[in-house]
């Protein structure tokens, strides 16, 4: 690996420095041509780091930030009046080359709207999306985009998400040719909003995309797709449902296990399992989400990561790094846009 | 309970006549004062039901159809050319005043097209809506819909369908004043689409719905809210994904329990009761769907219903008939306009 720069949102987050930081000293260890821009309160950063190996000294500084976007900031207020908060920093860092990517595990919302504020779209983006991958039974990965950068999409927009995604599918989990599908309530072609449709007419007109048509909710699971498109309302929508309904699971064998002898065996034995199971399952805790279609890479942790959660949204956003994914997303866009009659 | 009558397509489902007359077998003996009108093929129909208790003979009838929609069928080509099938007569006979309400495990797509041409939809809804019960971690139900009815959903439509699944969670399970939220991808006053937001106001303004704003994904099964309203795109989305999803944690169980002897034992242990929780998460297999907003009782079981789950689908229509959903409905939506500014 070619040396780089990350800057990191030290504040952002539930649980702060404590957690941020002991992520960042495992990607340090990890990667020896790592280096880091620690963003935030030079106050709570500095008695941890000081704890750090001397080699690493080497390798990190901190940038101070007097300000931080707190997890239920108004991503408008957060935008206003945060100018000088981690997030905001670590952004403009990517912005003016001083770094080459960065990860946050704040609050979304802001993340969203600074990013796009700061660092603006590529050429031929209109809207950033926001994509994380899944679990399929397959043991593969499946992207799934957008997750609520973007509520309104038009056919267009969602066309440029296709691009987008099927890049980072190549590109970060390099899929040959990655099956693009669109989520749909039916499989048919008259099934779905006009949206969808008008968007299943340009994918199949388009050669540079390898377009398999429609998939349902319970598809997303099942392997079909490397990518599943669809707009930020039902993306945000289907991603938070199945959550919730990871956690009912885990809430009724943990009531089953106080019912009689054996359901309580069952359960107790069950449980870490489908803790193991929801963990698995849960792809923002796990894998992280990124905001992609921006002139620079922004990758988003769960706000509860662990540093472990922490760790892996880093090595997320090196994958990016060195496989240009921003650039590799404007070719794509450029050779597309000229293939279309 | 007075006398009523049910009619049922016994051809509908993916196991067919054995299944559906088993369920009304069971439906005959749990309700004494139920008359059934079994429609479908009397060549098949009639082998079975001569097995009967003969005291039964005297409270079914057979109406001989010739034609049957197939699970595949398209909705437009069922309804334009099976009038002689087994889906329609039955709506025929809810429409003639022959049946109080009807019930069928067939194809979808096409239940709703036929019925929304046979019954039409009541004064003052446009759109008729596709409704189930799902669980919550507090063994409550919640109400989902449109779970895809209807794709393209404006703020008048989703305000019909608020007060619609306002009435059946009163009537049906006897919650007074229900809990209504409309489906987002955030709580704050600015997020979500433009239908969401200006059917929010419209909700704000409007004193007979008990309307407590918005919720999440997530918050679908965490008892927040009795009803849960949204447009038929993303609530086709969010039940069919979380429906993908449980599938999906029974196979990881599954391929566990092939690993190492400790994953082998936990998962044999937990594989029953996640299939036991699966199944009672699984709201369209286990509780049937309802297609209100219509001049008529219209109730779906699961295509792959077994006789309880077309037992339970002919208990949920009984409720109906017996709480007059669609005259409380008729008149909810008389009493919600005329107090309207």
């Amino acid at each position: 690996m070619a040396s780089l720069t990350l800057a990191l949102d030290i504040m952002g987050g539930d649980n702060g420095p404590p957690v941020t930081l002991a992520g960042a000293k495992k990607a340090l260890l990890a990667y020896p041509s790592l280096n880091l821009v620690l963003c935030g309160d030079e106050a709570q950063i500095t008695p941890i780091v000081s704890q750090w190996p001397k080699s690493f000294a080497s390798r990190y500084r901190i940038e101070h930030c007097t300000e931080q976007v707190s997890m239920d900031d108004r991503p408008t207020f957060a935008l206003r009046n945060k100018r000088d908060s981690s997030m905001h920093r670590m952004l403009n860092l990517v912005k003016h080359e001083k770094a080459d990517a960065c990860v946050s595990a704040g609050n979304t919302g802001a993340l969203m709207a600074i990013a796009y504020y700061v660092l603006k779209t590529l050429p031929g983006v209109d809207r950033p999306a926001l994509i994380s991958s899944l679990p399929t039974a397959s043991h593969h990965k499946v992207y799934l985009l957008d997750l609520g950068a973007n509520v309104n999409c038009d056919s267009e927009i969602l066309f440029q998400y296709a691009m987008m995604g099927s890049v980072l599918a190549e590109q970060v989990s390099g899929i040959d040719k990655p099956r693009v599908a669109l989520l749909n309530v039916g499989l048919e072609q008259i099934k779905g909003n006009d949206q969808v449709k008008q968007t299943a007419q340009i994918l199949s007109n388009t050669p540079g995309i390898n377009f398999i048509g429609y998939v349902e909710g319970h598809d997303i699971f099942t392997d079909k797709a490397d990518v599943v498109v669809t707009d930020g309302f039902a993306g945000n929508i289907a991603l938070k449902s199945c959550e919730g309904f990871a956690k009912l699971v885990l809430h009724e064998a943990k009531r089953l296990s106080n019912q009689n002898i054996l359901t309580k065996i069952m359960a107790k034995v069950a449980l870490p399992l489908l803790r193991k199971i929801y963990l698995r399952m849960n792809p923002d805790q796990y894998n992280g989400a990124s905001l992609i279609g921006l002139r620079g890479i922004v990758v988003k942790s769960h706000g509860n990561a662990n540093s472990d959660a922490f760790l892996y949204a880093i090595k997320e956003a090196i994958q990016e790094v060195s496989r240009q994914v921003p650039t590799k997303i404007k070719d794509k866009i450029e050779t597309v846009l000229m293939e279309r009659p």
